[in-house]
């Protein structure tokens, strides 16, 4: 059987999330060293995913607000565990002009007293405006959300699941009780899981990180982990508690309800362009893309198919007609979303371009079909050898009906495989043979999540991740409800279960 | 009579444009040298501002993309002018990581070999993606359109009107012939001046720039130009006709129909954040800021007056009620916005809270309010001693029609505004006494646009401003409409009349 796309996810997985990403024009490789171009698709779907969970913060009593793109390094420095985690892969700006050389190429001039680093993320700087801002008790919550562009300098790349620059939200608050900030973290998780799997339908599992996978200078880090379709896992939103640590290093002070002087309790949290990469690696298959509908730019694409002139203006006037019925529903509060592609090319070219592109639902439509009233309907989670007519006053009444089907299929598809390639594993070489691929050249063939016991020790975590190149996903918000067992690498009692994959 | 903003507009101008800034919340300075921190209700505004612009990009066919933040140097070379223009503003990213000193203190390491810029604009990026995307006149045009963060080093900044870090939108088009960019060139430049006018309320002239105030490396530059109440210029959005300038130093070849290689025609428009210093410098008034109904993030706040604990439940649901009544209706097709402020404080300071925050409209509802059933309403473009009371069903009928009268009388106010303050000038005595502030101490205080004939020096242009600090705003589109006349610094005969200002 032929494919679009080459190789296929069997052949090799890796090349294959490229070819994808590619053949729908989704993003690609810039001249600027591991920083990407989100091509006008792939940023359609970001606009989609903006226009989503902001909706949700807005719900949850969030505003937006935009701080400064440079940090200066003394604010970095502010907090140890931070600037000990984001050292390595800032850029940072030194100079902040140009001149021309002698040999007529230009160099940096005006060199800046103290270098300013492109914000790998914002705690410090939001955390020294919010000490300015926060004096009492009555300040507080500050609940505000950034989009923004971050920049962490990568080694190695890949489009969307890590550049050096990607577009992202995080949020920061601000409260006045421990208990406050704890809610707000466990509030965002949710959102980031019910967005997750109700628009984006992918299947997702919460819980705890672990301290050697915590962000830094968090107390504690919660994550969404989705597993992907080579078994990998792929965290997909972080929601952090950081209790007083950067209202300490910022000096974020308020008058308690009693009169005394508090630190105030922070959380942040965040989701980004890499939920694109997710998408690909969860739902597009062999012949390209697959976006679920509820994420979807277009939800139809109306292809006439014309092949002698005369057939042109009947054929053309049967498909506006029914664009324009189409545009008049609604899906989920927003107008349906149709194209209709007039572009003079190979009809079969056309439909496989949608395809690949991932669009939920094709209607090619020819004179036959205007001649029975029907259209010809392709759904982008069903094989093409599933295309089928169907009445054009049945398909127009019933289209969102077919897109809510096709949104409930795709995740119950994910969730499925998730489940199929879950498993509880308690002895230390079965857990060995899960992770190990059976064949060298394939390394991307392993078992997929095993759910088991760890006792807490970094030691355990560190030996199983140098070991397999596994680590602990997260440690599920019900990990005390499965009783007790033997930690897989040492053997000793444990009282939590944790995921343990392979990960992006 | 006191005001809610010190200094007043008379008092000092340039103060009281900081001090609504500040009364308002939109906007404060970071400690991040010349980058500001854009507060939740000024980025209300922003959204507002990309909700609209979005619209009207995608309504003439654009769609988004993004690029790198990060320009090379050798890209920023291609284009002579260009990197002319943007040398002495730029940031550069000398270092992709940090260690710890001997001192303690972080220190840039990891030098790069080819430092980046961070991007000033981004024709030179855009214009080297394009090269790759365009191989035949089948794929033109492009018609791209980025929202992003930009950074030009300035050495004096003022909040949004001048700041190191700016939000903006820069639209990249490429094209099949010189006809086609020409006209998207204007067309953009028409759609700018629609959202200044309808729905900014800021009249604007629409012109083409002298060579002097060209773009670097544009053969065209137009630009919309906004009158302010200190009577100087504000250039509000600017749209380039870039010629094959771009095409050929990034080489965006084509094949053409005719079978040649051709060079692209482009043509690059952008608005910033400063369109909200604009829309502050146009409407507000000694009481801080007034905000364009069709701009505002919320139209109506209102403010239940609790004078004893026995009114509250009744005052509390009649709000309740005329709250879900005022949301249940649209203003200009999307749902009129609400603010219900039940915060804890004195019912006057809470409504000049409103007041110089700018929100169209302000209902105060106590006790006898609610038994007359009507409402106390408050225009934000109105005297506060114009607050009156409404029957609460005409309120809630006419609502839009009195945003929309609002809108209306903002817009023919700055109207008539700025042709009070703009004159035909022919003489140069008379034009050097209308620069000429009468008060030293207060050099805001001056005439306004001068309509006056010029030759086309550049040395007549330099003259001008070199003697007074005025600058050729634009060449108006009808310039050639107005017979000839006498070059008002030369003397000179001349064809075209432009407007002189002094400016932002």
């Amino acid at each position: 059987m032929t494919t679009a796309i080459n190789p296929t996810r069997e052949e090799n997985y890796p090349e294959w999330y490229q070819a994808v990403v590619k053949a729908a024009d989704l993003a690609e490789v810039s001249p600027v060293r591991g920083c990407m171009v989100i091509k006008p698709w792939g940023y359609a779907l970001w606009e989609r995913i903006q226009a989503c969970l902001d909706a949700m913060f807005k719900a949850t009593g969030h505003v937006n607000a935009y701080f400064p793109l440079f940090i200066p390094l003394s604010y970095l420095e502010k907090e140890a565990e931070h600037v000990e985690g984001f050292a390595k892969e800032c850029a940072v700006v030194t100079h902040h002009r140009l001149e021309m050389g002698t040999d007529g190429k230009l160099v940096p001039a005006g060199e800046l007293e103290m270098p300013l680093v492109v914000r790998p993320t914002s705690e410090t700087i939001i955390g020294a405006m919010y000490a300015k801002w926060v004096q009492s008790y009555r300040d507080l919550p500050i609940l505000i959300n950034q989009w923004a562009n971050i920049v962490r300098w990568e080694m190695r790349t890949r489009l969307f699941l890590r550049t050096t620059e990607f577009l992202w939200q995080e949020g920061h608050t601000a409260h006045e009780t421990r208990q406050e900030a704890w809610e707000e973290t466990l509030r965002m998780l949710e959102v980031y899981r019910t967005f997750a799997e109700d628009y984006l339908a992918i299947p997702v599992l919460t819980g705890e990180k672990s301290a050697g996978e915590r962000f830094p200078g968090a107390v504690s880090s919660f994550c969404i982990e989705a597993m992907m379709q080579d078994r990998k896992a792929l965290q997909s939103g972080t929601s952090h508690f950081l209790g007083q640590n950067f209202a300490k290093a910022s000096e974020i002070m308020f008058q308690s309800r009693e009169g005394g002087q508090e630190y105030a309790w922070t959380t942040s949290w965040g989701a980004s362009t890499r939920l694109i990469g997710g998408m690909v690696m969860v739902h597009a298959d062999d012949n390209g893309m697959v976006i679920p509908p509820r994420l979807a730019p277009s939800h139809v694409a109306v292809l006439p198919i014309i092949r002698s002139e005369e057939d042109r203006a009947g054929v053309l006037a049967y498909c506006e007609g029914i664009v324009k019925a189409l545009r008049e529903r609604n899906y989920h509060d927003k107008p349906l979303e149709v194209v209709l592609d007039l572009r003079e090319m190979n009809a079969g070219e056309k439909s496989w371009d949608w395809i690949k592109k991932g669009i939920p639902l094709t209607l090619e439509i020819g004179p036959r079909d205007m001649a029975n009233d029907t259209v010809f309907v392709g759904r982008r989670d069903k094989d093409r050898k599933e295309r089928a007519g169907m009445g054009r006053t049945e398909f127009i009444a019933g289209v969102q009906g077919i897109l809510d089907d096709m949104q409930q299929n795709l995740f119950q598809r994910a969730k499925a495989f998730r489940e199929e390639n879950t498993e509880a594993i308690a002895d230390w070489e079965a857990f060995r043979a899960f992770f190990t691929p059976a064949n060298e050249e394939r390394p991307e063939i392993h078992g997929g999540f095993s759910l088991s016991y760890w006792c807490g020790d970094p030691a355990c975590e560190k030996r199983v991740n140098d070991e397999l190149a596994v680590t602990i996903r997260c440690i599920p918000l019900d990990a005390r409800e499965h009783g007790t067992g033997k930690c897989i690498s040492c053997g000793g009692e444990s009282k939590t279960r944790v995921v343990f994959a392979k990960a992006y």
